[in-house]
């Protein structure tokens, strides 16, 4: 697996910054505090510099050695009479900033700061970290950490870390910001069949960030697929563009931590990185084709099976097995996993029936029975990689009384090498199944103790698929009137309002093309009648008021109003209601609402979160929101094709479909609808919510109805 | 972990078969169709009894030998000199027979049929199984299989199946009803620090079945915990009466297979047991204190967990550890698994302040920092253990540059010795934790390689405690009128009738003190006005009928009626609709009916599962049963409690709770319909579906009442 220098990154590539590459694949490194003392990281970190076959010059930086590890040592980085790609930097905190000052001035490419102290311990480390970045910035150095283990690079190779075990090559780039998990990934990785192309500790990441790794990573043919354990993401707006581009080219495959309101709560305190919500995360994820994963494990057995098998081509899986229990474990786990079992045609199942012995199952799972050696299975792999039906194959074997389970390994690999769908091996056990195991690891086969775990990782692979298959699409762009929405918020601001009146509000969606009943703002009950009359009966009498968010609650609304007496009523009794319970609030005026038809209620909201900005929330009316939270989220901008999911994904999407003699909604139209308050945040950042609720569907093509908007501001 | 013989099943338990024990602790073994020949089962069964260090005399059986590997051999087993406990069985299929009377003449306890070739090849094989169990029942003799694996118990110590290895004793006594899973299992585990107790292949379960085992292992003092892999149950009355009592002094973890459809029919395919509905299996298993795992993987790792530490009292987790990243993935693992994090006490906070070093985190997940040693590991381990809260602790180390994993799980070690907490390990790596983890292993503390494994093992282990506690219920009686309901389903039943008419239907609910509105059939005319005047309008016409389930569809319901004219319009529009719709339905007359007042619509159900007989259903009415399937479950007869929990375990409990400023709705009225529904379904088995569709909730004390009932019959 080891990758040729041919597949290096295509340093053509205009897009990323040439000197992130010099953290991977240096001409020259130096190790600044590099030490004798083998109790000190510079003494671990240079060793492994030394014995990992990386094939450049070494410079061990110490003002108090002439030599080190067998190697000349120089008193000051600017003192080495070569140039130097990579400096990493494990001198104490204190000196970290003149050493990142002499790589600056020795026009070091990258660097990697090992050294603890600095943001992670509070404002002072916090301040420190930001001039070591500010002096890199402008020397153009790339900074990775600081707070880092370093960088393993088996290509190159390259052991820019301290941790003592360079992992076997394979075409995994991992990155994770938990250096301490990470190691314990070393370690654990050692002893099974995994190894890493790239493994990187991004540390703090005052400089060198997840989005850095991905662009990097995205051109780089040694790695197969990026795996990530994340915390937090700095840039989500960089994110998003950076992953869309990059899943395009490989899978990336994410743990994302803190998902819990208690697990943010911990990364918080651990890492002083601002998590955002972990809906956002999901959705962004999504839109960027990310398959995010649950649990460590996942992430490593999806990895491999990335790293090491074609895509599915579709989700029907085949299952060869020579016992019953784990193919149903399996089907069960396909089931949960949204893959199928593949329907083999009639001649497969027929030429099945001709080759395997009578007791053999010859649908799907393909049971060759216990005493099946490996012609039988040989058969059956065949058969069903012939069969035109079928995007992955799963073999299963536990180890039975004449069970040979090497040469059906091999029977597995040979097949592998025969045909494009992915094959992963679940042979169950231990001593009976290691020498294998063994082999199919070595003819790139991935095995997993359990069928739930190889079905799951074939999940993956299935959804990564998918997501690789939706069209690239931009988001349409909507003719609206801008100037309006413009006036309405300038006006709001500059009066100091964050919240619009639900006048205005109407108004802003209006301007962006959004359907909303007739109406009219009364400033008197002359005006009121008036505009009732022009409207028609009946009508809605409501508030308006910027400081009046729930209007029902203060008697602010009126409906089914359907003559002049009832509007005149009606007027004075939200006039005296509102003075009663919101004597303070500012009253603009009663608006006056032609009244919605009945129809579907749906949502459709707007908030703001921290690393990923405006999200969009769709879900049905009510207790199907606030009770059931059945919703979707997506990130601002959204495509016609992320609002038609959005739509699609909520559980009581049947309902819009016209579930149980209702009529069904006008799709079309709501996804619209998403897609103009997608434009509207993307054009107005200042939008801190907005909640069209309900928006009324009706059956096509009479779409949507904004019955009621609130929007608020940040100031 | 070897049991003392003192701990052993305690015979004087009167409820089970003694000759059952024979199975697992035979005072003397014969192997029936004992062989010379290594590639014979005969040779392995008696090789493994032979070596496994089975204390009692060994005959080998087989009429062609005099000496099979260095016993004297037996021509038959009536011409064995002594008595025989136990026969296990390897001869040719049909050779079975004659040996199982064989041995019910010489009084043999109990046989273990490994021979394969019954129930599961078709009709002819489940003739002869039939055979082969009416001669042992006739005899007294207890029969395991045919078509298995066999057994093995650590404890006797007895190897009585062909698996050549024989595990290392521990607390956990697995089942299988997969012989090839069961065997790959073995091999696994023989790897890995698991023992087993017992080991059972199941195979056809022609007489000992699943539950059979249960009641043993209730009472085996060398089981902690029963873990068993299930295809299908086969008496699904008396596996819940035996597990609700099993699981009161043992945890019992199942993998119940064949969970999704498609996974059923792979079930049914493979062992032709019929497979109940999936939500029925997790209804039964929760009513019976039965934990239930979703992998093989968690089966296992749960099964660890319960054999080895003290059940947890409380669901707070805290957890120790030397790095950041894994605390933030165990933290949100929790939180998946309903745990949460024990807020220390102050004091507590206080003295880890003070012992540890000022970067650590005295907050839960307390973090002693990458470069801890042993000391500051027990000093936090002794502190937390110390604080009144918190009801379990994992120890989670990634080894880093200074961590001594060895000393640092003596530490553990000691701890777990001296709390009756229950501790679990996450030393993560492989190499650099490998002996520590054999020092856990060895003082009884599971390890697991991920943080989330080990969270799911101890949310195992609280959701068994929680179940555990529990009180012991029965099923409230209620004074009813048992005899109007045997007249209604008496007469249907002798008009040849499945399907009562709504009156009918609404009469036995109500014979059943559940509430309906007041109601007259009418049928004429004047009869239906003459009801509606005594009921009072509104009321509401329906068409009473056998023969039209679905009655608005074909007209047959008028709401909303007025006045008496109302009542002549709506008489003759649904005689006439009927009339037209549904021609051939043979009409009871029209239900009249008081219009119930608007309330809170939920529906409750029967119906009946294969396995479990009657299934009870709970849910809000409309789209949240049908859409988004937002149901609970439950097997007949249920308790307050299981009422209690049904209703609380929807969703949209919120709503009867009187979210989102509806009124509240009464709970126990609900509650009160559920278990007489539950006593109806008992007293007559032979209800096969019955709907209340909508019983419409109040606020508290209004009760409920049932608007619309369907109820059929199995004839």
């Amino acid at each position: 697996m080891v990758t040729k220098r041919s597949e290096r990154p295509d340093e053509r590539h205009p897009a990323f910054d040439q000197n992130l590459l010099a953290l991977f694949a240096p001409r020259s490194v130096a190790v600044v505090g590099a030490s004798r003392d083998p109790s000190k990281l510079g003494y671990l970190v240079l060793r492994n510099v030394r014995t990992s076959g990386f094939p450049g010059p070494i410079y061990p930086v110490n003002p108090g050695a002439r030599r080190i590890q067998g190697l000349p040592a120089y008193p000051s980085v600017v003192s080495i009479p070569s140039s130097v790609d990579l400096a990493i930097i494990v001198v104490p905190q204190p000196a970290v900033l003149s050493v990142v000052r002499d790589c600056a001035a020795k026009r070091v490419r990258a660097a990697i700061i090992i050294t603890s102290g600095f943001r992670e311990t509070g404002p002072l480390g916090a301040k420190a970290e930001e001039e070591i970045v500010s002096v890199a910035r402008s020397a153009g150095m790339r900074v990775l950490g600081p707070n880092c283990l370093g960088i393993i690079d088996t290509v190159t190779p390259l052991n820019a870390s301290f941790a003592a075990r360079m992992p076997s090559p394979n075409g995994i780039a991992f990155m994770s910001q938990s250096g301490a998990l990470g190691a314990a990934i070393l370690d654990w990785a050692a002893a099974r069949d995994l190894g890493f192309s790239k493994f990187v500790s991004l540390g703090n990441e005052a400089d060198v960030t997840e989005s850095d790794l991905l662009r990097v990573w995205e051109y780089d043919g040694s790695v197969r697929v990026v795996s990530a354990y994340l915390e937090g993401i700095s840039d989500g707006g960089r994110f998003r563009r950076v992953a869309s581009e990059a899943t395009r080219r490989r899978p990336v495959v994410i743990l994302k931590a803190g998902r819990t309101a208690a697990g943010s709560r911990a990364v918080v305190s651990h890492t002083g990185a601002l998590a955002g919500s972990d809906a956002a995360y999901s959705a962004a994820f999504r839109q960027a084709g990310v398959i995010r994963v649950q649990s460590l494990e996942e992430l490593f057995d999806s990895s491999l099976a990335f790293s090491s098998q074609p895509l599915p081509s579709g989700r029907e899986l085949t299952i060869v097995t020579n016992a019953g229990g784990p193919s149903i474990v399996a089907t069960d786990a396909a089931e949960m996993h949204g893959l199928k079992l593949t329907p083999l045609t009639h001649r497969t199942t027929d030429e099945l029936r001709r080759q395997l012995p009578p007791a053999a199952s010859v649908t799907n799972p393909i049971d060759v029975l216990g005493d099946a050696g490996p012609d039988l299975y040989r058969a059956a792999i065949d058969l069903v990689l012939a069969d035109p039906r079928g995007d992955a194959l799963l073999v299963i074997l536990t180890p039975q009384l004449k069970t040979d389970a090497e040469d059906t390994a091999r029977v597995v690999v040979e097949a592998h090498r025969q045909t494009n769908r992915p094959i992963i091996a679940c042979f169950m056990g231990s001593a009976g199944v290691r020498s294998a195991i063994a082999t199919l690891s070595a003819g790139g086969i991935p095995n997993y103790p359990f069928p739930e775990r190889a079905v799951a990782a074939l999940g993956a692979m299935a959804d990564y698929a998918d997501l690789k298959k939706r069209p690239t699409e931009r988001p349409r762009r909507f003719t609206v009137d801008q100037t309006r929405v413009r006036n309405v918020i300038t006006k709001a601001r500059a009066a100091g309002r964050p919240n619009l009146d639900s006048f205005e509000a109407a108004q802003v969606v209006a301007a962006y093309g959004i359907p909303i009943p007739r109406a009219a703002l009364a400033r008197s009950l002359d005006q009121a009648v008036q505009a009732a009359e022009e409207i028609g009966f009946p009508v809605v009498l409501k508030v308006a008021s910027p400081d009046i968010v729930h209007k029902s609650e203060v008697g602010g609304v009126r409906v089914g109003i359907q003559s002049p007496d009832e509007v005149r009523r009606a007027y004075d009794e939200i006039c005296a209601a509102v003075a009663v319970r919101a004597p303070s609030a500012r009253i603009d005026g009663i608006g006056v609402w032609a009244m919605a038809r009945a129809g579907t209620e749906t949502i459709v909201g707007l908030s703001v979160d921290p690393t990923f900005g405006h999200v969009l929330l769709f879900g049905l009316g009510g207790i199907f929101v606030e009770v059931i939270k059945d919703v979707s989220f997506r990130i601002v901008p959204i495509t016609s094709a992320d609002a038609a999911e959005m739509i699609r994904e909520i559980r009581a999407f049947p309902v819009l479909q016209g579930a149980r003699g209702r009529p069904p909604s006008d799709l079309s139209a709501i996804s619209d609808v998403l897609e103009r308050v997608s434009q509207l945040a993307e054009d107005f950042p200042e939008i801190r919510e907005l909640d069209i609720n309900p928006l009324v569907a009706y059956p096509p093509p009479r779409g949507t109805l904004a019955v009621d908007v609130r929007l608020s501001l940040s100031l």
